[in-house]
């Protein structure tokens, strides 16, 4: 017994060693990504860039022109091995330079109210819009009140983002659905226009803009967002006085589609350079902010990550590749444009990932793949405690990457606190300055962590 | 056999049963506490009024006590069982009107600095000091250079916090000494005066104060605060002009002590009304912000507790106690005399909780307490995991509750994240605006839970 004792001793010892060794040096390296990521801020000082220097990049517009100049001569700079565009024919909608809308009501007075033309909405013409006005939570409403009830007026959609929910991401979800089909749910019953409460959980004068599609079906009709505290008040204004008017003037439009492009840079893998990590963040925002948490943050820190790779010179050997997309906001031209080619080529992707929720402090990572490979991120747990990523579930990963599904790629996505990310979403309020250099520096970190892993131990 | 495994099963099942009912009931009320927090923002209107209308709060001030009688008045509103004021005596420190620095260099011209005294610092007198200028990063730096190197300059220390930790509390920690003993240690080399790093992560201009502490054995000198930019500026042109001059001007002052008071309010217990649950936040503030993370979040939060029990007609069965804590920034003469009184009273205190690392989204908690007691707290994990309370672990609780330790009872400090706090400790910066409503509102539920789960099954 002793001797086999023994044998068994010496069999499994160097095995346990050499493990240890290599995790210890995973250990070192992954702090080492850190250490720069925080101490060198070269995201956030691109995020400046993007933000401040070149603003809110709508597709198809001069400001997304811009931008895509801008990171590809970004890449450039930094001594990747392939640096390219992938082209791509966007939409081009115009906001105008008129929308507004203001409630004349002969008990209450006159209020002008902040608001903004949802995106692909149609203008109101020259003249306006001036309309009773009726109130509805849901889609149900329109079909009570029927369209006896609903032609000829304005629909206003005032159901409230649920603030009661923990993850604001729900909250949202259960309110979006106004704004993407209420217009084409409205005109259903001969509405004129429909003016959206914004999806959010925050009280404020933003109004929060976002896609909204219209059906063949129906005849399109003029779709404005209004912000939460003056769809409180619109509310109330309604409720003691019914026959109120809103007047209504947009002169937002449809131009001609616009050839843009993906924006790719790569490091080759010194193994495998055939397989590849891609990871990204779209470089569209909306037009009335700064699109810095929508996804200014996601393009400046999935860029770091090859940063941090050349800073500490390490060498993967798989390809890593980040993609700045184009047209998340609109119809997701960039990530169909992106899945086709991969799709084209056989490219074997071994891991996406996309950061699309905003610069917060990350939490871990939400993963659409099988449970041995969800389990298998799961096992680096350890790796992950010390930077207090602590959430690593099954979920849904991005908009950018998910079309890579059917090839059966594992799509991650990185989860960050969202309870300030609705603040910012599609408004004026989606600045360089709410973004805080270390939260947006450790989802960086915590993505060349990923990286390293998967390029390490696969998926 | 089989008769066996019944007669088990009907032992068994009644209990297990009882444990499942108790514990799904459980989360339904933990589950309405939540809600009430998120929708009905008290305790974030009570912050407005404390950062807003009554500002920063500094012991000893009218500030000070004007925020003793808004809370004593505030908890009188909520209809609890006992409200009162605990009086203490308090130091009364005084910033005076003046506090300026300006480099004067022949080669790089002269620059105004971005300072503040620091607390408890005496002022320069009115012809203030205008001196050489030794630049130092550590107190064996002093050593080192010695007193002929020291003597008749002004020490500039300059150790910038640091940034690669993951924790901000470990940068701020590994950077204090130099603001709490920097003036203490220079002067025993005769140094003129000291003027120190702001202890912060961030890269701002605003001039971050504290408490610093004078030896009773040497000769104060006046200690003020820069800000890191300015700190960075300051070192560069030290290079590049070791003879330039820094002239400094503060005319603060010591004043005679006041009376003040902790403010007390209280839910009497069902079952065990001389036991107690307390938790709380530190009243004062520094002078220079609104007190908003530091700590006003803290009292508002602390407060909430009482008002969702009160808002749900949870009936306690040990008393829950509120105490807005007076005096934590300067001496902890609220916190002394609030476990003075425990210990005299003889007070049963099954728990101790304390906010005040500022309101940014809750983590979970950091303990101080038995192992068993940790082990009880982490067994309720399933209850804090829906609300993203994933951080519950051994280690240090809070300021004003920590002298209460000697009596035995476990000690819990909330953690929340920790990346932006820094960012407004002790500094103008540290307003009303900074902290987000929803955040705040999760710390309380957070706190309301762990309070509910302690009263329901002890500790």
């Amino acid at each position: 017994m002793r001797k086999n004792i023994y044998l068994t001793l010496i069999l499994v010892m160097p095995v346990f060693i050499h493990v240890s060794k290599g995790q210890n040096q995973d250990s070192l390296v992954i702090r080492k990504m850190y250490t720069e990521a925080l101490t060198n801020p070269v995201g956030y000082k691109n995020l400046d860039y993007l933000c401040t220097r070149i603003g809110g990049r709508l597709c198809g517009t001069a400001k997304a022109k811009e931008a895509v100049q801008y990171v590809k001569k970004l890449l450039e700079g930094m001594k990747l091995d392939t640096v390219y565009l992938q082209p791509v024919m966007v939409k081009h909608w115009e906001r105008g330079n008129k929308e507004t809308a203001r409630i004349i009501s002969k008990q209450k007075g006159k209020k002008d109210l902040h608001v903004c033309a949802l995106g692909t909405s149609i203008g109101t013409g020259d003249t306006g819009i001036k309309a009773d006005v009726v109130e509805v939570h849901s889609f149900n409403d329109l079909k009570t009140i029927g369209r006896s009830g609903i032609e000829g007026k304005i629909v206003f959609f005032n159901r409230a983002a649920d603030e009661s929910r923990i993850n604001t991401f729900e909250s949202y979800g259960g309110a979006v659905d106004q704004r993407a089909r209420g217009a084409m749910q409205a005109a259903r019953y001969k509405a004129l226009a429909v003016i959206v409460r914004s999806a959010t959980t925050a009280h404020d004068n933003f109004p929060h803009t976002g896609v909204q599609h219209y059906a063949d079906t129906v005849k399109p009709i003029p779709a404005m967002c209004v912000s939460t505290n003056d769809a409180d008040l619109l509310s109330l204004w309604l409720k003691e006085d019914p026959s109120l008017k809103l007047s209504m003037m947009m002169n937002c439009r449809d131009l001609p589609e616009e050839p843009s492009s993906n924006v790719i840079g790569e490091i080759r893998g010194s193994e495998h350079p055939e397989e590849v990590i891609v990871f990204g963040g779209h470089l569209d925002s909306w037009d009335i902010g700064e699109g810095a948490h929508d996804d200014g943050t996601g393009v400046v820190q999935t860029i770091d990550i090859l940063r941090i790779y050349k800073a500490l010179g390490i060498k993967p050997k798989h390809t890593l590749r980040v993609v700045a997309f184009m047209d998340e906001e609109m119809a997701q031209r960039g990530a169909a444009a992106y899945a086709e080619m991969v799709k084209k080529k056989v490219e074997k992707h071994i891991g996406a990932i996309e950061a699309d929720r905003g610069g917060a402090t990350p939490w871990g990572f939400s993963i659409d793949a099988s449970d041995q490979q969800i389990n298998k991120i799961k096992s680096w747990k350890p790796f992950f405690a010390p930077y207090n990523l602590w959430f690593i579930e099954k979920g849904g990963s991005g908009v950018d990457i998910r079309d890579l599904k059917s090839q059966g790629t594992p799509l991650i996505g990185l989860v960050t606190d969202p309870q300030r990310y609705f603040d910012y979403h599609h408004c004026a309020n989606d600045t360089y300055d709410k973004v805080n250099p270390r939260e947006l520096e450790l989802g960086a970190a915590g993505m060349a962590e990923l990286v390293y892993l998967i390029d390490t131990y696969g998926l």
